[in-house]
């Protein structure tokens, strides 16, 4: 297997820089256009064959280290009671979003090995089906980031209705988060039982928390899913946008690695979370919109900053944008391999 | 006249920190809110006697130590060619967004005394009505973020058209954020030579560029505003929203305040901005939405955290929030004047 993914996880030595993209699967690919013309976000999700399909396509397309998922962060919603679609154009929309302290207590509790079994069922099917050309990553989000999409119930540029909520009805609050973080920490450990091999936490938005806010609200539930996980035996990465004043709080909480996002060069990033941990980034997406040599030329500059370290795993700051040229990720990927580490 | 916050801006010992609110004045105020369905935006900013009615509702209604002109970033716009308009819960949008080179070519130029003469005649009429009370505050965007507006036409999140055409057309993107400088240079001596006290520069979206792209691709064009106003005799605020990241080369590029938002604690920001800086900030605009005690005790640990060290002015991390109760924003002026400082 090509394991420079796992090995870069671990901080060992690795022959060039491993490279994944986050939302390498989506709509800059023709394949998975053609593919959402016929079935909805969530159709794709919930049908192991499909979600296997789109898993695959960045995968034979570009030369990744690695497979993530094909899912969505929202899906343990619908077992919980949240009612949700997808707005073209504009993201998820809750139908009944969390306001009150009642709307938590009537949030129900599910066994993911049941309630979301298809996704399980995609796992198994894609370790198959990978035959091990390279690792399959699982992820699911912080409950920060979970809440806040279960209270704004749709797009939000302050997340003004999360925060009040959480500093009008604190126990309300900590009582949502903390359901959230026993929701994912079991679903996370059935994804690793069904076969991924290292999984991904995504708290895209704390970085909308000052970091006062990020450690009594958010910090100790996300710890509880790190916690719980730390015994499974594959590698956890933390990611969020944003995050530079709260980095090494977010390396509190829990990750081997921690994924940051463009604001920030990288070896400060990367000091700022210590050296015993592993960094992942940090490309701005919008570059790849651009000229091929820009391209390149700031691949170059995060592969610099990174200084050859055991540890660190390129990937963009945040998602391959839909308007990104599919020619210019895939130009980026070889470059990056192209450059061997003087390990 | 109440002089702490020009005191302030000067790093001179104050008796109270002095305290003013991005956005003191708008929706969340009954009155604002009165006018605004008998006037738009746009008629209010270009009426001197609603402006100035506008600019004191706040400083006769909350005890903030000076006055913020009441006008619009993108006024410069019209006189440029760029048709905008606001649409309703979704801020400003622009007719015909700037898209190519020879967009920026045809773009004109014009003098802001005649051109904006009624931002003028509202500062001079202000002078008279505020009666040395408070100062008086006058305001311009920055090259970075007035062509952001104007390259993605509306609301963006990502800043994906912005960026695209900084990498692909780096000439035509210096030449407009060239074009975008010069005309600030000009408008915002203009504002201060009909009698403003003080300018805020707001680079409201520079928080989205990584550091390297800041110092490329805006750094040099918002140093030439500051350059060009460093003579006039009026403390300059530079204010960005996430800037966590490049706070250092705001200050570079100009500023004898640099605002902050929530993000970072306000000591660490101050400490890398450097102490021959005062500081502006930086209480999260949602904790105003919550319980009024927490309300006192983010704006004591703001408070704390400046320290009592001359050059400190209060205020939010960004503009009040049209859902804040006017009652807190009140209640917060006051507690922030009861606490005596020993200076």
């Amino acid at each position: 297997m090509n394991d420079r993914f796992l090995r870069a996880c671990r901080r060992e030595p690795v022959d060039v820089t491993p490279v994944w993209f986050m939302r390498q699967a989506g709509r800059y690919m023709e394949d998975y256009r053609a593919l959402r013309h016929r079935y909805s976000l969530l159709q794709i999700c919930a049908e192991p064959e499909l979600a296997s399909a789109v898993t695959l396509q960045p995968v034979d397309l570009i030369e990744v280290d690695a497979a993530i998922l094909f899912s969505d962060l929202l899906l343990p919603f619908t077992p919980m009671g949240l009612d949700f679609d997808f707005v073209k154009g504009e993201g998820p929309s809750i139908a009944n979003p969390i306001r009150h302290a009642a709307d938590v207590r009537r949030l129900r509790a599910f066994d993911p090995r049941e309630a979301l079994g298809h996704v399980l069922d995609t796992i198994k099917l894609l370790r198959r089906e990978l035959a091990n050309r390279v690792p399959l990553i699982g992820f699911g989000g912080a409950p920060f980031t979970m809440a806040s999409y279960a209270i704004e119930g749709g797009p939000s540029t302050t997340y003004a209705k999360t925060k009040t909520f959480m500093y009008a009805q604190p126990d309300a609050w900590h009582d949502l988060c903390g359901r959230f973080a026993a929701i994912m920490a079991e679903y996370l450990a059935a994804q690793i039982d069904a076969g991924v091999q290292a999984v991904q936490i995504f708290d895209s938005w704390a970085g909308q928390l000052s970091r006062v806010d990020y450690q009594e609200f958010a910090l100790p539930h996300t710890k509880r899913i790190f916690d719980a996980l730390a015994g499974k035996g594959v590698p956890l990465i933390h990611f969020g946008v944003g995050t530079t004043a709260i980095l090494r709080d977010l390396a509190t909480a829990g990750g081997d690695v921690i994924g940051v996002d463009w604001r920030q060069p990288l070896d400060e990033a990367w000091a700022q979370v210590g050296h015993d941990h592993g960094i992942q980034g940090n490309l701005d997406p919008t570059v790849l919109l651009g000229p091929i040599e820009r391209v390149f030329s700031a691949a170059d500059e995060v592969l610099r900053r990174a200084g050859g370290r055991p540890g660190h795993i390129f990937n963009l700051g945040h998602g391959v944008l839909p308007t990104t040229p599919l020619d210019h990720v895939q130009q980026l990927a070889k470059h990056v391999h192209g450059l061997r580490l003087k390990a």
